[in-house]
């Protein structure tokens, strides 16, 4: 679902000379970006859409390819790109913007901005990857960057900061995680503040749009370990006051895991939550393990307007989880969102990332999403609790298709 | 991907008679082994192909079937075949030849050989597999082998060889991992030749084709246990004095696992590398671990004519990774290579298996791996690395594009 697969003649294979190559990869280029995407039937709630918004293969080829025939003789790549996923987002001056985490061939992850002129394709990279200043401490790879346009007057950026965890030498896998932050207001310039302080390790942090109580407040995901949510996680509800030296002591959690639900090993808040008139809604991801690894789905939630840490609607199991050429990719059985955009007429576009490889759209409205939230029925924990529930909804349509 | 499949109508699915059903799979057979293969557009430094050059359909039907209608009147499959994957290869005679790792519905792998006379398409199996004679420590499994054709006059096959790790009597899964070594002048007669002898388990051991210091010479992987490559690890080097009675001692590491780099976890030679005038060039395989297991990526390196254990050129990220059907098998999400034939004309035959289920052709030539090795930018090793590469690289282009 990824490739145009385009075949070729054997006898041409290495024939093409540099001008013929790079015309032929401009036009397939151009081909994908302009490409138009369609709307998959859905379940009422939302719907898929065809295409993927954006993928590897929309990496500008200039990014990729040395253009100088003088030192590319060939047109080869020079530098292969992996992914295109986990996408912050935010509407900017009437187009679609997202702030994507593009993987090299080299498994680092980076920023790039890309924009649209429809939320669903023709989705267009920026001439350049964002350049994320360092702190002190250089990190080795960063990602899942979650924007907010918070009412102090600046758009944030919170993101994954990974370093290798020096206190196991011999553990090449051994990482920590923590929250970086920027700020602009422009969308050029980024501004690197200090990264969180906190006494767990984090992921998955959001800073909510508003002020409250005078205070920043973020969303949280405290674990133990950079895999591992560990004895705590959830998702936690903290205060920061001031963004420039940002730090957090006492969370509470907000939205907990629970066992056999699609959040038993763990969960964590995706994009900053929507203002609706009957709450803050809420889209997050539920983690479970099985014998093929993890399986991350995406679920919602909502809480109270004015105690956003208080949970008004949870609706039972997931909203979206992986189907069809979704479930594969170079982490299996991942449905991710970091990133949705409102628009004035209510239309809600979510971006949503499959398998750690590609991202695409869903669209619906904050009418039907709230609607969801409030009517789907809660987890009732168990086989026969579900039964019953499915039960009840089967006794009323009955009356209702006999007439009664 | 794998298959042609063919619907049957409900109401005959069980009437063909034996002589039909006989005709039947052996017309199957031949389409599948006649079927043309085709190129895909690339990036310029290899082309995949869009159907597997062998899979387990492929193996002849007199494997599998019992031709005698007295005792197999419903001509059935009696001994079931589960993939074809991971080949020795080598040119011999003019034809394309590749020691397959085929394995039976059982889970054992045995070595067959199949020849083409294009390299691409119309692999045909040898009337039997290879009987490989058993060491006085008969084994549990074989598979993996690499083919050199060494300057002394044999051609060598140096295999995996597996035996449960009688230590452990109650761990059914503990197994040890040695390397076998085979040895031919016709690729008829195999002699077998005692296994190496190494302080530490082995696999992925590569035969390098010429003597150094009038030695023999191995590529290695020592590791600590069976799966894991352990606190060691990376690609080694080391020398040999009699391969009938091969023995080794000191490694040094040829090539190492990173932090953060697609052979974190771990990393192994692929097929014996190929002389080029700039140095040897070799194709390997790296590992890393996700949420849903490991990932197993190929990439490219080469080292000095020389001095064959001593780097000279290491481009960042993988070379090749899992794509569309590639990522689904047996093993998911696994790329690997332990063969490919290097024509007189520069032409390079990569065969690489996808999932430990089927095996794959992607073509290129010498000229082009070596300029991919050369002129591909260093690993970075951080997110901020990377964008300052890809800028970089964006800069050279704008300025050629905007004709400076």
């Amino acid at each position: 679902m990824n490739r145009i697969p385009h075949t070729i003649e054997y006898s041409i294979l290495f024939d093409m000379n540099f001008e013929e190559r790079k015309q032929l990869i401009e036009r397939r280029y151009e081909q994908l970006i302009e490409r138009p995407n369609v709307a998959i039937e859905g379940n009422g709630v939302f719907h898929r859409y065809e295409y993927p918004v954006l993928t590897a293969e929309m990496v500008p080829p200039f990014w990729r390819y040395d253009y100088d025939a003088a030192t590319n003789p060939f047109f080869m790549e020079r530098i292969g790109m992996n992914a295109t996923f986990n996408a912050g987002a935010l509407k900017w001056k009437g187009r679609y913007l997202l702030m994507v985490r593009v993987e090299g061939s080299d498994r680092k992850s980076f920023f790039a901005l890309a924009e649209s002129p429809t939320g669903i394709d023709r989705f267009r990279f920026r001439d350049r990857p964002v350049v994320i200043p360092e702190t002190e401490f250089p990190c080795t790879n960063m990602y899942d960057m979650r924007l907010t346009r918070h009412e102090d007057g600046w758009i944030y950026g919170l993101f994954c900061v990974e370093r290798h965890d020096d206190t196991r030498p011999h553990d090449l896998s051994a990482a920590t995680a923590t929250c970086g932050i920027v700020r602009t207001k422009n969308l050029i310039d980024w501004e690197r503040l200090p990264d969180l302080k906190s006494r767990f390790q984090q992921r998955n942090v959001v800073l909510h749009p508003e002020f409250v109580g005078g205070r920043y407040a973020l969303y949280t995901r405290p674990q133990d370990g950079f895999f591992n949510a560990g004895s705590g996680g959830g998702i936690g509800w903290s205060y920061v006051d001031d963004m420039t030296q940002a730090e957090i002591d006492d969370e509470v959690i907000v939205d907990s895991r629970c066992y056999h639900t699609v959040k038993e090993l763990k969960n964590g808040e995706g994009p900053a939550p929507i203002k609706t008139k009957h709450g803050w809604l809420h889209l997050a991801h539920g983690v479970r393990r099985c014998a093929s690894g993890l399986r991350y789905v995406l679920y919602l939630y909502m809480t109270a307007l004015d105690e956003p840490w208080r949970t008004v609607a949870a609706p039972g199991g997931y909203f979206m989880a992986p189907e069809n050429g979704e479930y594969i990719g170079d982490v299996m059985n991942v449905l991710f969102s970091n990133g949705w955009i409102v628009d004035d007429d209510g239309t809600v576009f979510i971006y949503y990332a499959s398998s750690d490889k590609r991202l695409h759209v869903a669209t619906s409205t904050v009418d039907r999403l709230v609607d969801y939230c409030f009517h789907t029925p809660i987890d009732g924990l168990s086989t026969s609790e579900s039964v019953k529930t499915i039960g009840a909804l089967i006794d009323r349509n009955f009356a209702l298709m006999n007439g009664k």
